[in-house]
């Protein structure tokens, strides 16, 4: 695999790893100092900013039942100084449930995640089809 | 605003323009020629290259019940020769119902998309909370 497309999946899997351990310090130095952040986690509004992201991280990981969410498929997508992850998300030992994105920077030499984006992935499980579209894609 | 951001915006609204018109010809022209695209429709696996992601708008918009979509609460943030877009989508006349992004590269001095991401944004009407996390953040 192509050297930087290694560099932006350890900064991927780095921030995998923070969310399961509910390392919040270890989160907030993932997250980019000098661009500008946002954040949708599954079916909620966006968020914006560092403070505002930072904080829902630390609402999740300090929950008694928050989820220890592993990630699998990733694929990195280089846009010069700037890339981006498609991943499935899940719990460990379970199916992927979420589909996500994952917008990095490079920052003083290292990756830096900008935008995280998690949406529910439709399975056979799945009882209500949350989306008007695709019509005819399957 | 600044005339960058209006830039992205307009190429944003080209895009939501292109699939309430149902114009496969625009959409396609939309897209980056020479980055890596994706796409992820609501609920579904991500699409990977020009050709397959052309081919599901295609599929899409050629369905008799293709949906209008329009985009609300669209937001700019500019990452140098990258942009995002994070916005909300409905259907006309009703409540947006999805959280959408976009992700744009500036390509031969015009804004083109590389990425889209649509998931369902939970709502009062919404039967099933599609996510496990997360936790805490209402």
């Amino acid at each position: 695999m192509d050297p930087l497309e290694q560099r932006v999946l350890a900064a991927n899997l780095a921030f995998y790893e923070a969310f399961a351990a509910a390392d919040a310090d270890a989160m907030l130095n993932l997250w980019s100092q000098h661009s500008p952040v946002a954040c949708v986690h599954p079916g909620m509004p966006p968020l914006y900013g560092r403070t505002e992201v930072i904080n829902s991280w630390r609402q999740i990981m300090a929950h008694p039942r928050a989820p220890r969410i592993h990630c699998t498929d990733a694929k990195v997508h280089i846009l010069g100084a700037v890339a981006y992850v498609t991943c499935n998300e899940g719990l460990l030992d379970e199916a992927s449930s979420l589909i996500a994105t994952n917008i990095f920077v490079l920052e003083d030499g290292n990756w830096r995640i900008v935008f995280h984006q998690a949406g529910p992935l439709v399975t056979k499980s799945t009882v209500v089809r949350p989306s008007q579209y695709p019509h005819g894609v399957n």
